[in-house]
């Protein structure tokens, strides 16, 4: 599957519109130009007008239309956050997006208990990878916002993750709950999590996919790697999410995809009222973009 | 750098001795054949005699030459590991090879207090990867031995790891402890490793390489990613050893880099008294070739 198949799919839908807390930065305004020269969805930019409209002068003369742009001011980055994570609890926005300022104070905003976006969820990082020579999306979790999660907390990444993978035309994803082995080892704790999410799926607590691990990458991912482990089951070598057991794990995977696989990406921060955007200035232009569809695919339902 | 080169220095040096464990197997019979098709080594095949011999009457047609080709009998596994074993501690062998036994075997006779290959330090996984579009070797460590390690076995992993960097050409190599991020965070314990490896590496406790950690897999081995972050470092960007925290980590990594990147790879057990090769059936014919040459450059000083 083509990560360019989730910009189709949202350019298809009734329009959206995105809130960017903090939108003065070069970056995230060629984002935003190249998502509404996409006619992806429309935005609210929310930061120091002043800045912003003084950027928008400069690139506006490559972009087709501004006219799905709102700007409204704010004086502070936490003004900025406080401001666009409102504007999505009012529905007039969609998605959240990160601008210029750091994720906490993006994060604080979300979790307010007045007008935040929490669902008593965890909040995890969902990325969708499209890697060369697969022909799947391969949905990466969570790469990016829990460190060392439990048992409780996986299975809502998982739940997160089979949201998203849904969204995006995977009706019953194959999660693969990975470890360094395909056995349990008491003294390898991702293996006894794994077990136990592949039991809480069959006892209906994890629903509306199959959950079948502990899987190592190679078993998950490639079915005569788990024919050759001699490995029955209904995941194995199909995996469509990759349930990592720690931070470090779905780093390092991402980084791998992205910098030895050439692998393409988009990601979301899956679990809250809206989906949100976190890019950061290392991610290309091409995998904002993709990031962006496939929040607007989230909402597009 | 090409795998394919440590074929050639490890044909270039005098004739070695490679002991192998268990012989009577189809696969470990082939990359017998195959590593003295390229006159890698001398063999001696501890095991099942009869089966070994009926394994290579049908194979030996392909095969040049037999002649630096031994068989010793052995009645069960554990004699064949432990004759394997004596024969390396003896001197008669300079690297031991597991055949069609479980690891925990072999590894028994490794550790055996009377004729057993203990040095006193952690045994450790130390695997060389050739990855398409990377000038330098990765090398990863440690993907298959060690599940949690502690500071103290990181440092004695990192070692290791620079031993056999050393032996393939890389005489003070970049060593980038690996973790999700390439700052101090105290409740992520890699940080801290990352860090306290780091200083002991400036104290001489960890000598002849250059460490500097944290640093996230992209920061370590892309400069473009190190500076994006500002990162000053020695090691960013160009890190030939990766030291990663968990087992989980590298079984990922290693799985990444074989399944999505395409990468070649070779990979011994250092730390004992002599390089052991754990080859397993799902390795490919080339990549035992590469783990047995790995191993002889590790004894050709």
């Amino acid at each position: 599957m083509l990560l360019e198949s989730l910009i189709d799919k949202a350019t298809q839908v009734s329009a959206k519109t995105i809130a960017v807390a903090a939108a003065e930065d070069e970056e995230v305004i060629d984002a935003v130009l190249d998502a509404l020269n996409r006619n992806l969805a429309n935005f609210i930019l929310f930061g120091d007008k002043e800045k912003i409209n003084t950027i928008l002068e400069v690139k506006r003369h490559d972009t087709k239309d501004t006219k799905n742009l709102v700007i409204v001011h704010a004086n502070t980055n936490a003004s900025a956050a406080e401001l666009a994570v409102k504007a999505v609890f009012n529905r007039e926005a969609d998605v959240l997006m990160k601008g210029n300022i750091p994720t906490s104070t993006l994060l604080k905003a979300v979790l307010n208990k007045e007008y935040g976006l929490r669902t008593g969820n965890v909040l995890s990082h969902v990325a969708v990878f499209e890697v060369p020579g697969y022909d799947r999306f391969t949905i990466v979790t969570d790469a990016g916002m829990n460190i060392a999660p439990d048992l409780e907390q996986k299975a809502q990444i998982t739940i997160n993750a089979v949201t998203i993978a849904k969204s995006i035309g995977i009706d019953i994803p194959k999660v693969a709950p990975i470890a360094a082995v395909e056995v349990v080892n008491p003294v390898m704790q991702a293996t006894l999590d794994a077990a136990a999410l592949t039991t809480m799926n069959k006892r209906g607590q994890i629903s509306d996919c199959i959950v079948d691990g502990p899987l190592a990458l190679d078993n998950a991912v490639s079915e005569l790697a788990a024919e050759h482990k001699g490995i029955r089951s209904e995941v194995a070598g199909k995996a469509d999410i990759l349930l990592v057991p720690t931070i470090e794990v779905g780093n390092v995977l991402y980084k791998s995809l992205i910098y030895f696989a050439n692998a393409k990406v988009g990601a979301v921060i899956a679990g809250a009222k809206a989906p949100i955007v976190l890019t950061s200035r290392s991610d290309s232009a091409e995998s904002k973009l993709y990031s962006l569809a496939l929040a607007l695919c989230c909402v597009s339902k």
